[in-house]
C-alpha cells in the first residue's frame, strides 16, 4: 500500500492527454476526468446533446471503475464541468441522476467552463474509495 | 468506517441539484459547492454583490460542517470559483480571508467560471478532515 | 498525525491570495494551485506563451515539494486550469508530459477558464501524499 498505482486500461477509454485513468493509494482512487467519447471508437463523433455525452462520460467512468474492480457506489465526490452551463444544467442533472440512488448522491461541484478536451459538451472527474478490507 | 456516509441535512442549504452536502469515509469530508442561498429562504434573491455572497457561501459551508460536528477549522482545502473573477477576485479575497486565521489558511485554488447554478457570483467546496479520534 | 499541518514556505513562491501553500493530514498533502510567477522576482512579468509559463507552473509545484521532503513522484493528480484552452491544450500537455514518466502519470482533469490570478494563462493544483512510512 506504500506506493501509488497509476492505473492505465488497455481498453478503456483513449486518453486524450498524457495521465492515468486512475491513481490509487491508501484505498482512495482519483479519477481522470472523463470524456463523451466511445472506448470502441474513440475517432467516432461525439453523441449528439448533452443528456448522451453525459450518459457517455458517466458509462466511461464505470468502465475505468469496474476495471479496479469497483463500481459507482464506490464514487464520494464528483466534479463536473459543462461548457454551455446555462442551456444544459437542468438536462445534465435529470441524465446524471439516474445513475446514482437518491439516498447514495455523491457530493458535486458543476461549473461552467469555457472550453473542454475533444471538444466535449461535458466532463467529470471523481474521487472513489475502495471498501476498508480491499483498501 | 467501512461504507461512505452521505450526509443529507434536513435543514440545511437547499440542494441546487442531485447532490449530498457532504460524503464522509475515513474521516475525510468532500463538502459539495455551496451557494450563497439562505437556507431559511432559499427562493429569495441572492445578497447583492460579491462580499455579501462570500460571506453566504462560506456561513453555508459552516451549516454543514456544523452539522457533521465540525467547523472550519477542520477544512484542510477550498475550491473558489468566480463568475466575474477580474472584477471580484480582491473583494473575494477580503471577504473570504476573515474565516480563517493567518496561520492556519487551507490550501486554495480559484478559478474563473462562465456560470453558476442559481446566477451566484460565487460558489466554494472543500476537503475537510475530522480529528483522527473521531475518525 | 492529528492535526493538519498548514505549510508556508518562506522562500516559496509569493502567495497571490489568503492561503497556505500547501495543507497536508495523514500523509495527504494538498497543494494550492501554482502560478508562473517567478519567486525569486515574484513582481517580474510572467514568463512568455503557454510552454514558459507551464514549465515555471511545475517549478513552483516542485520548488513546494521539495519543501515537504517530497517530489513529483509523490504527486497523484493535478487539475490544470486554462486561460486560452483551445489555442494552448496541445503546447501545455507537451511541456507538462517531460515532468513525469509515461508509467506515473497523474490522474488529471483540465478545464477551460475565463481568468486566473496574475493574467496567468496556466494554473495546477495537485494531491500528493507521502510514503506510509514518514505519514
Amino acid at each position: 500500500m506504500t506506493d501509488p498505482i497509476f492505473h492505465v486500461i488497455a481498453d478503456g477509454p483513449r486518453p486524450v492527454a498524457p495521465f492515468s485513468h486512475a491513481v490509487e493509494q491508501g484505498g482512495w482512487i482519483l479519477l481522470t476526468g472523463q470524456m463523451p467519447t466511445d472506448p470502441a471508437a474513440p475517432d467516432a463523433p461525439l453523441p449528439e446533446g448533452i443528456a448522451a455525452q453525459t450518459r457517455r462520460v458517466m458509462d466511461n467512468l464505470e468502465v475505468v471503475l469496474k476495471s479496479l474492480g469497483l463500481d459507482l457506489s464506490h464514487v464520494l465526490q464528483c466534479r463536473c464541468y459543462l461548457t454551455a452551463f446555462d442551456r444544459h444544467f437542468a438536462e445534465f442533472n435529470a441524465a446524471y441522476q439516474s445513475y446514482f440512488p437518491a439516498d447514495r448522491r455523491p457530493a458535486r461541484t458543476t461549473i461552467g467552463v469555457t472550453a473542454l478536451a475533444v471538444g466535449a459538451l461535458v466532463e467529470i472527474d471523481c474521487v472513489a474509495k475502495r471498501p476498508d478490507k480491499a483498501g
